[in-house]
């Protein structure tokens, strides 16, 4: 296909005029779709249902060291959930503790504890002039949110295909130190499905940071998420690679069954070395009696072992992988060289980023909503909500079903030209 | 019985000899019984058990507002979790939000962002050069360690049979700026099964406090832990009641179904203005996606209304009732008219007190750890865990068997006795 580039004004004219008409049209069609956040469906949550039946009024609630779930204690997880987490990240038992049903309160709460109580003995961050996170962009709004949030300065840093810009990281951290942490979702990252390659995994662990207290933020949601049964990406494990380059506390990873089990009712974690794992203990014991371990236990008298996550992931990924398709199959044939966006193809995760031409995401958006197909807001994926180029837009197929995923990208791609079209006669 | 106080020296040496006696026998016994904390029973908590097929795998997990349960979202609590909550406390559903799996968490989080962002738009706490809290004490020690940890100052305010001495909070709390908050316990305090009197919650509904950020922490933990049916406590509604003062949003309530369902898998609450709420929320929709609606939906499910938990709790309080007579009786029968000791005599709730001569606390706690029957540390129900008098022991009846705690008491008994009459002799 020839480029809109390339296109004259009177040719561009004539699109446009047709694009108004199929878009007038659409909008007849009162479509209802939500693609704005990474939710699954509920065909994906039926597909858990059956834990409804794991334990029973006569199941035996003991753990295997002999804790009674049912009561008050074992604040830091039962031992064989910490084993299934531990299984599933490749990490030793020791180093998890089992949190409650989510990670995005954990990861709060660690920032929270930072700024109130500082990191293994280090100053509070509330009691200093500023503290600084280095945000790799686009990335997870929620990330940003809490930053935001606590008052801290984010630094935008550019993602390649291989990860954060490294170069820019190390140079960043090594110099300043009022940088205390770097945001990562190592793998199919949030939105673009980016996994962090091996250099790029051990230039992390070799960090050289100037502030003691810098930890790496490593939310490895999508651990087990892949789209694929033959096309997996694996990364290097963090924790391991962190001891080796001789920086055993420099990370804390970040993972749950949320996008698993059940989204919002699953079992959550924090994988860290024993010191930084000792140092949450302390503040643990004032903040908790200890979480949900019923549904810690319901989890894994259920899944059994990682074996049994694996089968579940994949009877998951034949329901996701169908929508995923949807959308790229029409990227494909509608938008390839036509030079107004490029996108990417994630093996697994929960979104596909959309890179429109520059000033053209945040009128696309809202092209969208307006004819009823409601996407995260555009800027969303980068720091205070705000996309220098005005180009990211973040796509969630995981919700709509697969036939709906086909409509709504129909419509993106006729508000996609129909933006791109416009944004070109004004510049001519 | 003759005071020990008025016996001479050759009769308390006489006694001590035949109380060593008995402790050496006791000891040999080989006892092996906890009473530090405030733990449901295995039993007791059998009488949840069918909660667990509450949920099943064709069950519809739609909440009656169709919110899918399973999924992400509805932040703050699905509508008939409040509900039910609502209806318990005798507040309206509209000034509820639902929580995790414990109250601990939403105390601990809620100083915890005071001292971070402050508290509807005041100073963030760790900003101040100082913070004071109020603490009637005795009281529940896990509520000194929240404010330990973060660096606050408790100030002691006697407990009088109608609960704090308001004498003493009227004046402190209208006086210093720096206070901030105190933590109450109105309904079966723990540790002494005090509920406060109407005038007493009408008096701290009528603070008047220098500073606009201070906050009353109404942990009505006990609510509905009645023992008996026919003699049960009702305190105010302090909603309301600082409503009616012209002080709607001077309080927080915080409760939980901890010790109705599971300890550690129920649901729990915060209970409070519409202001405060909303001040709330603003840091819930960046610290969560929402808490486990699954459990939620379960424990709805499970007791359908109040009704259902006013049932379920004449269950427990059968459970409970023969421990705490247990022990009571054979404080009666041994104990009365000595003068080393005084106790509480609670209708509901978790615990009874205790406070021996003075100075001798700890030395009891030690003597009957020493035969194998733990107790609460002495001193723990003071802010610092310092019991200036170092009399009050916090004794929890729930854990044992009545049988247990029987034997337990009688430990407890002879400890009293001897550590008592060893100080009397060492006074002569």
């Amino acid at each position: 296909m020839k480029s809109y580039c390339e296109l004259s004004v009177e040719e561009l004219k004539k699109i446009r005029e047709e694009l108004l008409a199929a878009y007038e049209d659409a909008k007849g069609k009162g479509l209802k779709l939500d693609m704005s956040r990474g939710k699954p469906s509920p065909k994906q949550l039926d597909l858990t249902m059956d834990m409804m039946e794991t334990l029973s009024s006569d199941s035996d609630l003991m753990t295997e060291n002999g804790f009674d779930c049912r009561n008050y204690g074992v604040m830091d997880g039962i031992p064989e959930a910490k084993k299934l987490i531990a299984e599933m990240m490749g990490v030793p038992a020791e180093n998890v503790i089992v949190f409650g049903n989510a990670s995005l309160p954990i990861m709060y709460d660690t920032i929270s504890r930072s700024m109130t109580h500082g990191v293994m003995g280090s100053t509070p961050w509330c009691k200093l002039d500023k503290v600084k996170f280095l945000c790799p962009a686009p990335g997870y709004d929620r990330h940003f949110a809490i930053t935001q949030h606590f008052g801290i300065e984010m630094i935008t840093v550019p993602m390649l295909p291989t990860g954060p810009d490294m170069d820019m990281v190390e140079k960043l951290v090594s110099e300043d130190a009022a940088i205390k942490g770097i945001w990562c979702v190592p793998k199919y990252s949030n939105p673009q499905g980016i996994s962090y390659s091996d250099e790029t995994v051990r230039r992390m662990a070799s960090l050289k940071p100037a502030a003691e207290d810098f930890r790496i933020f490593w939310d490895n949601a999508y651990a087990v998420h892949h789209l694929y049964e033959n096309e997996q990406d694996e990364i290097l494990e963090i924790l391991s690679e962190c001891e080796k380059a001789g920086n055993p506390n420099m990370v804390y990873e970040f993972c749950s069954t949320s996008k698993i089990s059940f989204a919002g009712a699953g079992i959550a974690a924090m994988i860290s070395s024993g010191d930084n794992l000792a140092f949450v203990r302390k503040s643990m014991t004032i903040q908790t009696i200890g979480y949900d371990k019923i549904n810690q236990l319901r989890h894994v008298r259920y899944f059994k072992n990682y074996d049994g996550i694996k089968k579940h992931m994949k009877k998951q990924a034949d329901e996701l992988r169908p929508k995923f398709e949807a959308v790229l199959s029409r990227f494909d044939k509608e938008l390839t060289g036509l030079g107004i966006g490029s996108w990417t193809r994630p093996k697994g995760g929960y979104f596909i980023s959309f890179d429109a031409m520059e000033g053209c995401a945040k009128a696309i958006v809202a092209k969208c909503k307006e004819a009823g197909v409601v996407l995260t807001g555009a800027g969303a994926t980068f720091p205070y909500g705000s996309d220098p180029k005005d180009s990211n837009i973040r796509i969630a197929p995981s919700y709509p079903s697969a036939e709906e995923m086909a409509m709504a990208t129909e419509l993106f791609i006729l508000c996609v030209k129909l933006v791109s079209v416009e944004k070109l006669l004004e510049s001519k």
